[in-house]
């Protein structure tokens, strides 16, 4: 057995509360190195030869990243602190035991040897998520490129060379008349991006967070927006750009003005006066531009100013969520008590936090309930794209966020494909549609919060920059009516079946692995749905399912998956 | 090379700053498997093509526990964010690459395959601790018992048979009293157990919280003790009894009560009302003792308290810092909380909590400085007295705790051997001098805060319960004089050479390993003081160091180190 490869600790994702005297165990070990998991416990306090508090639980691979296998159990116990040990076989049946850190070849029996963990302390750690976002289908909108109230003659709306200074007049009245569509369509969460006073037309360079900026409409609009949303059964999330600020927010103005003697100069990062924002600043800033000066969300004066503002349109105007924008360039404190903060207003608000890479620091539920899931992007396009993963390549990056988070946090992720800050898939995948609605297949038949990038469901073109970011295709000439419906019918598969957002992902493998990757979810151990997803170039063949009813197959299922599709059957 | 022992994150002990533009970044291995870890980076926003940011740093192996090697490397940079992955080459010379938790048989390209840290968020999370604490020596009295301001009768001060009901008479202006005694021992930082108004002698049982118990003095004499110690040069720590109260602390009366209509209701946890405290209570307490009902700490109105209660202490009474009673059955949160409340008042209060086992989700630095380190206690009986650990196994262990926490933490651990919850060393070493001295040894000569528990430093007896938290033996006949002068000589030694306390432990294995524990410091690369420490019964050869200076060396050193001895060589 590889010792060296066995993780455990009785903290965070490895020991952690999920309700009263309820508790998920996990350990990991390295992948096919271990046969079975005993989790063995005791009460510390009561003495054995009082009260004979010992119990054993045995522990589930629940995931399998490549590397890492990922052990598993429930645990229920109404114990001050429980003391306990892992029980290991090996491949050969040979056992060892790991407490406190170390191996021993039986049975640990002095403490010294055994784990120790507070029940009350890691209930006392117990945060919960909103509910309501569970799963949930996210339609990003960018909110000047979307829809307009007004009337924007279509030659400037179609426009395809456009650059951030241009505005298409899109307004939150705008998106708000599109409800309809996006109900038609399926989506449940409204994610706009900035909607703040800014210089530019995406908004990341806030002025004033204090005022709806005057090209996208007013306060009340917005207020109207959630209403009309939340009729709708809809949900209104809005981005929080607190990294930084345009050079024009007052504070920042202040600073330029009096330099040293600001009262705002702890407000920033000024490596060196006077502060300046030509070629390389002399500040720190986003992505090294001048014109985004990075707050100092360590000062006790800035954290209060940035959660009074989330807290002022969290309470006015009835927001159910925040992206937070380059979240995690901010310290894990500062998250901390923005959630705090703002689940005082709202104990249901969720908030997504934007990170590119894997962490799971940020989701231990006390600071955010997910990430826009760029993960999950890599992933897919490492699948479908680039070919850098075989489909069980594919299965080991999810299984991968599976078991390196709380389980409970997966639901919560974003699943995207692109966004404002990529190329569209579409174009990356060479403007091949069956490309694309594979990729629109892995979002909306697997758990997480899929994300739809707006105009993405009408097969909208789009390079990284401004292109991605053009007017949405409202002609019915420009949309291609059958992706829509594609996207529509997946979304509805995914409503009838809440074990594909919510649910455990079981892969199989029992079909041609090097072209197929299957997957099923259950119920109690029933099995609910099951979807075969062919991402080779010639037919695969899946003869054990043929005659289940399909639930989508474009080309007819038979017991073939026709290239480059997805089948999706019911379960027996 | 074993991939699945690897371990990284961009987060905490992995990657943390220790100062402007600084940064230490760590990596796990399996044991003797990895020969090289460099470390390559480069800037996350600045493309290459603009301005070459790459640069790299090799790793070294600063701790192995027997299982795991840790490798380490200081990291200066000055970039928004890092890119970065490491290249690992195994025993054969055979590379790997490791990037955002996978592994590559090439340089990694794309930014999908390297890690990610933002420089400022983890400069954000930078925490402090009490530069005056490091290293110090810390002398624990158990008020009750140490010294008494009142004329106590000899049969009365030196009873064998006492319960924890027996009150000696020990008294704040006693200890006050002996502080020239401490002083010349060469004890730093006094630790009283605890002096709020309680029902028993041992005062863990906190009736009033704002009140010094009577038995023990007034606020007045606390702060006479506080302000002797300071003038002293030494520092006062007091106990934190904020896990559990007595059933008649003021809140628990009222529920008591009241029951279900207490305005005190959620200040505990009860299971069921009526609350009752007899046998198995109804309520969550201290080892289900139901005279120590378990405050609820997630309750913001006992946070508030419990907050108030040690910065009234801490700002009245020029309190250095706290000990936290039973700390790990209270949630992380709330100790970030309360840190945060002492700090506002003094900067530089010392946090160190009580914990039976390793657990570093404590000591991120934003919760506690330091903790009880009772896995040193369990090392140095697993070297001395079990015979569990070799020279070599002890030294794992101390490793392990090296590797796994920042290595700024360590000179903040409280190596003790016994306390007032345990029988004393010298009892658990069936009185064998020898083996105290080894001990004491090991305490004094190893980086950390070594702590004494009253009375060992002069031989004091006692088995675990009442015999171990005897009064004091201050009568010439009953102290241990040679044994005092060892423990002032060890002291001397462990000031005269700072390094000791917070520097880097060299371990030297060119000797007979299998009972002889050597070790070394050095500053700037130059030897200070070398240690051998002979836990056999045979004498050990060492002929290569014969001639050095000896610091202390009770039987006189000359190449040879005498059974169960401890050698102290000054440097070359």
């Amino acid at each position: 057995m590889e010792k060296a490869a066995i993780l455990h600790d009785p903290n965070n994702y490895y020991f952690y509360s999920t309700g009263r005297d309820t508790f998920t165990v996990k350990l990991m070990a390295k992948a096919g190195d271990v046969s079975s998991v005993v989790l063995h416990y005791r009460d510390k306090y009561i003495p054995l030869d009082k009260l004979d508090t010992r119990g054993q639980v045995s522990m589930d691979r629940v995931a399998c990243d490549g590397v890492h296998d990922y052990f598993e159990a429930e645990l229920h116990i109404n114990m001050l602190c429980i003391r306990y040990f892992f029980e290991l076989k090996d491949q050969e049946g040979t056992s060892a035991y790991y407490g406190n850190y170390f191996f021993y070849d039986r049975e640990p029996e002095i403490i010294e040897e055994m784990f120790d963990c507070p029940q009350l302390s890691r209930e006392e750690e117990r945060y919960e998520a909103p509910e309501w976002a569970k799963g949930r289908v996210v339609y990003q909108i960018f909110v000047d490129r979307f829809a307009s109230d007004k009337e924007v003659p279509a030659e400037e709306w179609y426009k395809q060379e456009l650059t951030h200074k241009d505005s298409l007049h899109g307004s939150l009245r705008g998106i708000a008349q599109k409800i309809p569509y996006l109900k038609g369509l399926g989506a449940e969460v409204l994610y706009l991006t900035p909607i703040f006073k800014a210089n530019t037309t995406h908004k990341y360079d806030t002025v004033d967070y204090l005022q709806i900026d005057p090209d996208f409409g007013t306060e009340e609009d917005l207020r109207e927006l959630t209403g009309k949303a939340h009729e709708a059964g809809m949900y209104v999330v809005l981005d929080a750009v607190f990294n930084h600020t345009s050079r024009d927010f007052f504070a920042f103005r202040d600073l330029l003005e009096n330099q040293e003697n600001s009262r705002y100069r702890d407000w920033y990062y000024v490596d060196e006066f006077p502060a300046r924002g030509e070629l390389l600043p002399t500040y720190r800033s986003f992505s090294y531009f001048g014109g985004m000066p990075k707050l100092n969300c360590r000062n006790p004066e800035v954290r209060q100013y940035v959660c009074d503002v989330a807290a002022y349109w969290t309470r006015n105007c009835q927001v159910d969520g925040w992206r937070l924008d380059v979240a995690d360039e901010i310290g894990r404190d500062f998250w901390r008590e923005f959630r705090r903060r703002l689940r005082e207003i709202n104990p249901q608000i969720l908030i997504i936090g934007e990170i590119w890479h894997f962490n799971g620091s940020y989701l231990e539920g006390d600071q955010w309930d997910g990430v826009m899931n760029y993960h999950f992007t890599d992933a897919v396009k490492g699948l479908l794209l680039e070919k850098r993963l075989t489909p069980e390549g594919f299965a080991g990056r999810l299984d991968f966020v599976r078991g390196r988070l709380k389980k409970e946090t997966v639901p919560y992720l974003w699943n995207l494909i692109d966004s404002h800050d990529t190329a569209r898939f579409l174009d990356q995948a060479g403007n091949d549609k069956r490309i694309l609605k594979l990729a629109a297949s892995l979002q909306m038949l697997l758990p997480g919060m899929p994300m739809i990038y707006y105009g993405d469901e009408v097969g909208m073109p789009g390079k990284k920059g401004s292109a991605c970011r053009r007017g949405m295709y409202w002609d019915r000439e420009r949309q291609d009516e059958a992706l829509f419906a594609f996207y529509r019918r997946l979304i509805a598969i995914r409503k009838r079946y809440p074990v594909i957002g919510g649910g455990e992902t079981e892969w199989i493998w029992n079909l041609q692995k090097e072209a197929l990757l299957c997957w099923r979810f259950c119920d109690n151990g029933r099995e609910q749905v099951m979807v075969l997803l062919n991402v080779g170039e010639c037919a695969a063949e899946a003869q054990q399912y043929a005659g289940r009813r399909e639930l989508l197959s474009e080309a007819g299922f038979e017991g073939m998956v026709p290239p480059l599709s997805c089948c999706v059957l019911e379960g027996i």
